[in-house]
């Protein structure tokens, strides 16, 4: 039996319409048109599922913003948050907690090389901002590559490092970043035709950047080891070692931003296990505790850490090292080990995920490629297989974005819920999916490409 | 009896030692250099004390960082915690919740005018980030005014905001900020004698600023209430009324940040409610829900939400809404309506704290004045009270801070944990502290304050 199967979901549409009259009367909702948005309201979850009023249930392929990695309501999570609530809520970041050094022991153990030391924060984009904050003062340096085609956060200085549109209303106080291009195979910013020479590519296009740029004014390359939200592009075998040698060669701080890669979702517990790469810092979020409590941290190295041995480093927040975020990231870690939930999430990638979806591939002309790994992948749906032309254009909104809002209905009505961007479809669902679950997914996501097949040339 | 005595306090000094030990090895912490640093191991927590391993317990006169307004583990809020936990921890920001309206509608009910949409964050940082963001959206323009003696956060654009040398390291991406000064008759930047002068004096100070900047050029002006960290300095009746009525008549955004002042601290739910004064974007944090969950948020005037009706709001987080947090602040408020704790704060303070301090203030030549308002007070130390030098330089540390430092340890050495920031401590207990509770704390005060007078001349 699944955990699922012991809710029990009883419709009730009347109190999903009181609290949808709430919302709009006074929920103020993340990256929206305010007056032009009708929120699905939610009455519950478990495992893979979500359900709403109407008793209908839907199979979350986007584990929401791709942070549920342990899936909904695991047991000894919600457990082990009811056991703190009962201890210790909150306690100011200047004291040691029990669980504070607990959780941070336990990401500290499974960090790469010698990031031994955790700041911790709520959430993706203060991690973010404290890694950059922490190179700045290391290097005594003041710009910060990053790439198109990224997403590191909302706050000032996350949103600014982004590289997708919704950095653009935010530019006013971009100072001190620069955008370059990352390998990207499927549209080569390179012209490249084989990885390899992507690679080659992406690399000498970094270096000439920095040498344009003056070595000397970069404090830090932050990258997504496997970049999320702007398409789930796996780096070509020898690029981020290519990356770490030139941040070497160069005195710059390399970061990885694995706010979104980490903990299993790659079906390793960092992405950058997949290629043995260390960077000097490197940010986490969602899967470390799969947003059970706001939680997010920078693992630092012990050369930058050694940096505020004797300086205070200048940067704080009131619940850094939350008790109750830490102890349900030490339950939801120590729940993935137990549960060998990362191992599954490879374990799904590899033989049923992947197959599954490169056998659609096969039979929709609207998909283009299919690329990612573990439980994180992307179908880049495509006008024309042989020009590539997105299904949509870039950044398209209202009619031009009709034939993914379509695909999305189209999954949504079948009881599954996409994570959809631009003209992709991501398939992100909890780490801990079972292969029946997997196949459910993949049979509805077949059915719903028959509507992007329609926009096909 | 009081919730403290419900817990039987075992000291426990092997786990203790163990608790401290980790954190070293791990964990990086705010505001601090690494190795300088002796972190207290926290045991535990109750009402108006916490406790550490050695079975010491500690009246908490510094709310940890002013944020347990409700005082430690109050149990109706450990409960909703339990409760939401079992139901649904978390949810996308993109759906409806019935906490999440719940908490906007308890918040919006309370906020002053047509404050009547939230948009839910992790803290007070994110709070003020987007608060900046919708001011320079909704105005078209890029600048932002906030005082020096303030403190709004520590990401990108908060900290730019801040005015204390908090903000000295990250200064390089502080475009499009300026700071001007606020109201303080005790050390006026206006040579002003009486409050009244000071309000004249610092408005026409505010409206040459402007004129000087350009009014065309200025989205927002930010405001604490009543500027907490920074010495808790109420503002002359007027002053803010006075700056209505100049971002009024500039177009400029009128932003008031409750973050530490707001949920009871002054004795009203907010700050703004003594001069009935509504701005336009009001952020909150630490007292919504005293930190049990982390969670912040911007209440939104009508006009402003307007803005984003057709036009998608450019800001988001993946835990905006969470429901755990939502959960903990819906019983926070509740249960701060039902047993009348705001009304407690005014109450203590207006009874107690105030007439307690001012009478400490007559015995000891070190105490230049008292100042604040219901459980949020503030002592400015002195060496001389007739040129009111400060007891420390601004900014001292080391042997130049160490008056301040011995008044801490003998604060600590008799079980009072005090909050001390430059020259001053401040009296920011739990706004439900009793009235023998604030009496011992005053009593443990009235001894600490002997090695302040020590260094008065």
């Amino acid at each position: 039996m699944t955990l699922t199967e012991h809710f029990e979901v009883v419709p009730d549409p009347a109190a999903g319409a009181a609290v949808k009259a709430a919302d709009r009367a006074h929920v103020f909702h993340s990256w929206s048109a305010q007056g032009l948005i009708d929120p699905l309201a939610v009455a519950g979850a478990a495992g893979s599922y979500f359900w709403d009023y109407d008793g209908k249930r839907y199979l979350d392929f986007s584990s929401q913003l791709v942070n549920t990695n342990i899936g909904h309501q695991h047991p000894k999570v919600v457990a082990a948050i009811q056991e703190q609530a009962a201890k210790l809520c909150t306690i100011a970041p200047g004291f040691a907690v029990d669980v504070r050094s607990e959780a941070a022991r336990l990401i500290a153990e499974r960090t790469p090389g010698d990031l031994d030391k955790i700041f911790f924060t709520n959430g993706g984009a203060e991690a973010v901002e404290n890694a950059v904050r922490m190179a700045r003062l290391h290097t005594g340096r003041s710009k910060v590559l990053s790439a198109y085609r990224s997403y590191h956060g909302a706050t000032a200085a996350a949103i600014n490092l982004t590289g997708d549109p919704r950095r653009w209303p935010s530019d006013t106080a971009s100072a001190g970043v620069v955008h370059f291009w990352a390998p990207f195979l499927y549209r080569s910013p390179f012209h490249a035709e084989t990885e390899e020479q992507e690679c080659e590519r992406a690399l000498r296009h970094l270096e000439d950047t920095i040498a344009y740029e003056g070595p000397q004014t970069i404090a830090a390359i932050i990258l997504e080891t496997v970049p999320g939200t702007a398409g789930i592009m796996v780096p070509p075998p020898g690029y981020l070692a290519g990356v770490r040698e030139i941040c070497d060669k160069y005195g710059i701080v390399f970061v990885l931003d694995e706010v979104m890669a980490g903990f299993g979702r790659t079906g390793r517990w960092f992405a950058a296990d997949h290629w043995d790469v260390t960077p000097d810092l490197m940010t986490f979020a969602k899967g470390v505790n799969s947003g059970y409590v706001p939680l997010g941290g920078v693992a630092i190295s012990a050369e930058i850490a050694a940096t505020f041995d004797t300086r205070p480093y200048p940067g704080g927040l009131t619940y850094s090292g939350h008790p109750l975020a830490c102890a349900s990231a030490v339950a939801t870690i120590n729940t993935m080990a137990e549960e060998r939930i990362v191992e599954n999430a490879a374990e799904i990638g590899e033989r049923v995920l992947g197959p599954g979806l490169r056998e659609l591939a096969e039979r929709h002309p609207s998909v283009g490629e299919v690329r990612g790994m573990g439980a994180f992948w992307a179908l880049d749906l495509v006008r024309d297989r042989a020009t590539r032309e997105p299904l949509v254009p870039y950044n398209a909104s209202g009619a031009d974005n009709q034939p993914m809002a379509e695909f999305a209905a189209a999954c949504k009505q079948r009881g599954l819920w996409p994570f959809v961007n631009m003209n992709r479809t991501h398939v992100v669902p909890a780490c801990t999916v079972t292969e029946a679950e997997a196949k459910e997914g993949l049979a509805i996501l077949d059915e719903a490409l028959t509507t992007a097949d329609a926009h096909t040339v």
